[in-house]
């Protein structure tokens, strides 16, 4: 009778074993329990099946069931109780990379989150902003004063007038053609994707595009890798998957693919090469045919995040990941958030066309429905009618001006102290303190009014990052930035005096 | 060693025998095997386990498998090659509602979704439809072509016009407080919420607002109730949460909550309790107060999807459940898709005050970035302007015409063999089918280009649904309904006709 039980256990255990994955088979069974048991499926107290009976139910060796329970046991999952077997651990270890979250903002008591949820608002704001014009050195948004509005709403008037009753209805999947030729075009040249319309998947902007991918392609508990530093956007995606984010190093060349080939069970690779954030390294061919040749050898998803990727400075420009995948695991993120304005809310995913077809398939059961059409019908129009490409030239040259103003200020003002590293692509620089600490520097920064992030601001682990600042130039106009500039120096010198004193007075600063 | 191999297959097939579930064994073993098969965990020519094998390895009954079998086989799932096994089929059904997954497009291997992404795409479709203009009986979708567009085309033109650089770049969080006043302001006068504008928050339509709250609310594996039959649309929801959907069976007063109390651990439960979709029953003040206690004890959230609401004939107003709700439980979800049109991708949530300073945290983290502005703008001059409630007033009087419409017309052509259901609130009626099956009747009218929905397709459980139709009448112009109607007629002759002959012509019928 206890052998029955036993085995009636270990058979509704969620263990699918594949022995085709290249994956030891104890990493596996590990693997599927840690999810079974971070997802609830195996509660608190449950008994696990002896590693016997596993072996047994499973058809693979004893040994390779107490590899797997041993791992588990060892980092807090699992518990054994003498003589009574092995139970799921009562109180869960807390998953890394989880940051406190802000205070209560209400007298109510606390409303129930999930732990999911409550993770999502511990996670970590890209930026930090001051309520008004962007300040220097502001991050993550265009020049929105330069954006030539008057003519948008010329075309958006036109595209509301001639709305059909058809244009109210839901999409019938994929969104807009228009926009979606308009956007393979347009990628294909620029980008060097490759890509045809029925390839392009209309997203409410990037985040919308990583949520659907994460949702698609992870269950909860699966191994995705991110770039450490990296976008926090991406870390709230994977959250919002229940996925296990798995922080990758950046060195020179961008990700580092050694250290992705030392994780085991990695699912998806989410990376930004054209312009790493925040570091802006940009990866190096080489590196980029190595994730490639990572992802066909262990079946991964890559999903490259092309953010700002339409503004270069005098570098040649390298084609994207996507461009130089010959079997369909690179899927390219999108989004006009920086070409265009946020608040426009559309982007775009390009995905292999069997995936493509599982995304329309997903759409007709209300997952994702498209974005408004308006939306989608005027900015169609204004890319096939040429004024994106317009509008990009004269954004590029606004940019290398402001990119100019920053770095001519810095060398003048803080040379010596604040290294400013070459960039080539984008909207942000990253420029290395010398002799202080950068999360000082942003704390005393942000008091006189700046608009500052450490790069550590975007690190997973300890160490991660370089002692440095990312500075913001693209949304902030030349006199404020050398004025922010000049602010900065004072900020970097407030620091260093409060150094000096005596350890109680250093505490008052 | 064959045995061997038996048994591992069987170990390895995605079944989760759930015992306390009061579903039948061998259902459960069809209902995943199945969705193993659609999603292609389980490709064709896959070879399963005798029926002995995976009897010993659920430690279960031959029977019961034997029963999963049978009606997997029966159904085209499966099939027996002689003296050699039972096979996943080569070739799958098109199981009705079920998107069976477009043909693949592409020469490349299928791609490999997550477990949940197959689920998703495996999901039932809201409705089904046509292309072109609404046919009788079209569901889930107001007379768009009754839509004010010039006056909303003038509206937007004032509104674009006037868009600054701040309207451009990323929303600070909750959405525009013109349109969260606006809202507040409706909804307290027209539905009987408590809300207050700082309690509203807005997002890209109502599913949008069902997947935060999923997000937020729920942990991978967590115990989630709907109504049985209910909104497919939920459902996706749910599993975009890999929550664990608990079916509650509804009766003439609403959701059981008798049934309800039965279930152990459930966190959260979705109603419809305006007008239950797709029953059309209105849930009883005694009901509603049965299923806030219930809350109240159990500390259980109540998410109140109110889609339809705006649209009574002759009926009292009862107040929406949030209205009632003392303690802060219910969260409210409503949408402007029925109410103006669903391209238009608005809703909102109105959550209690605390849950409602954790959306606006955790949109700082870019999960759910607001909506477009502009449409926001727009609908809030809308509603401001007082053309909102003009709307609405002009629409009712256009839907309650339509309702009578098909009223007459069923009594009139289908008297004796379809019994409409009074209704009183919505955009579409239910209507019982006295002796024919009603999806044998919805597939016949199918073939004749009506948009026919069998009240079944909305049903998690077997015998969950009446044997009825759901007819949506609000998208479907008068004399479009009474050709309808006529065409429904000629669907259930035709039916009849076919019960008559010999079963091998049934067959082919």
């Amino acid at each position: 009778m206890l052998d029955a039980m036993a085995r009636r256990a270990a058979a509704s255990l969620p263990i699918h074993l594949d022995l085709q994955s290249g994956d030891d088979l104890h990493e596996q069974i590990y693997r599927d329990l840690r999810r079974a048991i971070i997802a609830r499926i195996l509660r608190p107290h449950t008994r696990i099946a002896s590693t016997r009976a596993m072996a047994a139910d499973l058809c693979v060796s004893r040994t390779t069931t107490q590899l797997a329970l041993d791992k588990l046991q060892a980092e807090g999952y699992l518990i054994t109780r003498r003589g009574s077997g092995t139970f799921v651990a009562p109180e869960l270890p807390d998953p890394p990379l989880v940051v406190a979250g802000p205070p209560p903002t209400s007298a109510l008591p606390a409303p129930s989150l999930s732990r999911r949820g409550a993770q999502i608002v511990a996670g970590r704001q890209i930026a930090r902003r001051v309520a008004g014009p962007a300040r220097a050195f502001r991050l993550g948004v265009p020049a929105l004063e330069q954006f030539p509005s008057t003519l948008w709403a010329r075309l958006a008037s036109r595209c509301v007038a001639a709305m059909t009753p058809r244009d109210l209805d839901y999409g019938r999947g994929g969104g807009n053609p228009a926009l979606r030729a308009a956007i393979a075009e347009h990628t294909r040249s620029s980008r060097g994707t490759r890509s045809d319309p029925a390839q392009i998947y209309i997203t409410g902007g990037a985040q919308r595009g990583l949520e659907l991918l994460g949702r698609m392609l992870l269950d909860p508990g699966d191994r995705a890798a991110v770039e450490d530093p990296g976008y926090p956007g991406v870390w709230t995606a994977l959250t919002c998957a229940s996925a296990q984010i798995v922080p990758i190093p950046v060195d020179g060349e961008g990700l580092s693919v050694a250290a992705l080939e030392r994780e085991r069970g990695v699912r998806l690779v989410c990376v930004t090469p054209s312009h790493q954030f925040p570091t802006g390294v940009r990866m190096s061919l080489p590196r980029r045919r190595a994730l490639l040749a990572w992802a066909a050898r262990v079946g991964g998803w890559i999903v490259e995040d092309d953010y700002d990727c339409e503004f270069r400075f005098g570098a040649q420009p390298i084609p994207c990941l996507q461009g130089l995948d010959a079997d369909g695991r690179v899927i390219y993120v999108g989004t006009f958030s920086k070409s265009i304005f946020p608040a426009l809310r559309l982007g775009f995913v390009i995905a292999p066309p069997a995936l493509h077809a599982q995304l329309i398939a997903a759409q007709r059961t209300m997952t994702d429905p498209e974005p408004p059409h308006l939306d989608q019908a005027v900015l169609a129009e204004f890319i096939a009618s040429g004024q994106f490409a317009r509008h990009l030239r004269r954004m590029r040259g606004i940019y290398g001006e402001r990119l100019t103003v920053l770095d001519d200020s810095v060398a003048r003002v803080l040379g010596g102290r604040l290294a400013m590293r070459p960039t080539r692509t984008g909207l942000h620089a990253v420029a290395d303190l010398i002799g202080v600490d950068a999360a000082q520097v942003a704390a005393e920064s942000a008091r006189r009014g700046l608009e500052v992030m450490p790069l550590a601001a975007y690190a997973l682990r300890d160490g991660a990052a370089d002692n440095a600042l990312v500075l913001g130039f693209g949304a902030v106009p030349p006199d404020r930035l050398r004025r922010g500039v000049e602010d900065l120096a004072e900020a970097i010198e407030a620091v260093e005096r409060s150094r000096d004193p005596a350890p109680t007075a250093r505490r008052i600063a």
